[in-house]
């Protein structure tokens, strides 16, 4: 291959494009109300999409049953008729709103009703997923941990669902306790840094005074950082050195930062890099 | 909260809804070649997809110039132009496939226009991405780890896309040796199972075999298998029992599996389940 003597990446191919997809105040209609549908339910509520569910009540088992009750989403008691991705009311009640919906997740018994809402989802351009038809699908589910804000995906491109989820449990567990809890503090850190120096000019300061707190800090000690642990940090974004985690601990409770030994950026990576 | 006393799972809101899009032969265009162009390119060429990039010639970087000189991309030698979301022509020749992109990946300095194409896309409803500008992307690109078949993907939700690459190293880190083997093995002895046992009848016999295997062996066991492993066995497929790692290795080089001690299945789980 003429391309390994490149000094660029090989193209590997055989992958999936992953992707994070936004879909916060989106329109994902679900058509179906069974055990499939209700996980694929809990996938959009969670990334906070707004979800219209078409199937007749009959037909939703008590998990799906449960979101409707409770509001969480909105309910349609009938079957799927075509003109639904052109007409459906907007689940916000904006009327200037309604029309093809952001996308459409497909989970029925019935493979031709599937092709059907397949086709049109295609002609309509709705990216759309038809359960267990790989063919009828934009995109695919994988098995996902998640930590507060953070979220680990494993695929196996089809090979092993079995095998992605066992991967993913076997991941969750190697992961340092309390590491979602760390990214969240990181994120209000970086929050507070924007109050403490707002000015758009000290942008690159800012970017680069974060990278020595990620370098500085291992992802044991990141995840036991406390909120005074955080207050103190921030003050020394002025002199734009960063403390070691020792000098953090030391002055818990008041304690001089004076004679601290601070951590000047130049001795490279200490978070697993 | 009313809703933690549930039976179902909370929905915790906050998350990305993150999906394995399938690009395999679809077109993206991408508008720009420098340096995150450049990235954008690799994560789409190694999902498969067919790409067109659009910028003057002066403007592609070293990586870029080679992936056009190496024909892995088809190169438009001109800034974009609005009609191009219309117009193009599909990279694999056929003239039947002009039309929208089915995927728009923007990355130049230029505010105005990179918001004149997002507006288009909106438009036309392609799926697009406006590099740095979050609220002009319909998905956002996270961090993925690539072993063959297994991607593993970590979005820290934005709070902190240092500490998202970083952990991604972690887990790379952390993970069996040799997992993506492991997994491209038994994506291959699902494969030679329907060879060995085609009828669909079987698929449900098919389904609880290859998890039992799943089940019995431990992930370093699963990465340590061979070719001859794998064809002894598919052996034990008629039996529905799966021999231990140990009788595996017995039977290497001609071992008699007769007075092997089979699992039934019956033991639970042992991959870190």
């Amino acid at each position: 291959m003429p391309e390994s003597d490149s000094k660029f990446p090989e193209v590997k191919g055989g992958g999936s494009l992953i992707l994070a997809w936004q879909i916060k105040g989106k329109h994902v209609l679900v058509v179906g109300g069974g055990e499939v549908a209700a996980g694929r339910i809990l996938n959009v509520l969670d990334a906070d999409a707004l979800v219209t569910v078409i199937c007749p009540f009959s037909g939703l088992n008590p998990e799906v049953r449960h979101r409707v009750t409770e509001a969480q989403v909105k309910h349609i008691d009938r079957l799927f008729e075509p003109i639904d991705l052109e007409s459906l009311p907007h689940p916000s009640g904006e009327a200037e709103k309604t029309g093809p919906p952001d996308m459409v997740l497909v989970a029925i018994d019935d493979p031709d009703a599937s092709t059907q809402i397949w086709k049109l989802c295609k002609k309509l351009r709705i990216p759309a997923n038809i359960a267990d038809v790989p063919p009828e699908c934009d995109f695919y589910f994988g098995s996902v941990h998640r930590d507060g804000p953070l979220q680990i995906m494993v695929s196996t491109n089809g090979k092993g669902p079995r095998l992605a989820a066992a991967l993913r449990k076997y991941i969750a567990s190697s992961l340092p306790k309390g590491v979602g809890n760390a990214i969240e503090r990181i994120g209000v850190l970086r929050k507070n840094l924007r109050v403490v120096a707002p000015d758009a000019s000290q942008g690159p300061k800012r970017m680069k005074w974060m990278s020595k707190v990620s370098d500085q800090l291992t992802w044991d000690q990141m995840c036991e950082l406390t909120d005074e642990d955080m207050q103190n940090l921030l003050k020394f974004f002025d002199s734009g050195k960063v403390p070691s985690f020792k000098d953090l601990k030391a002055m818990r409770a008041g304690g001089d930062p004076d004679e601290l030994d601070l951590f000047d950026g130049s001795f490279g990576f200490s978070i697993g890099i």
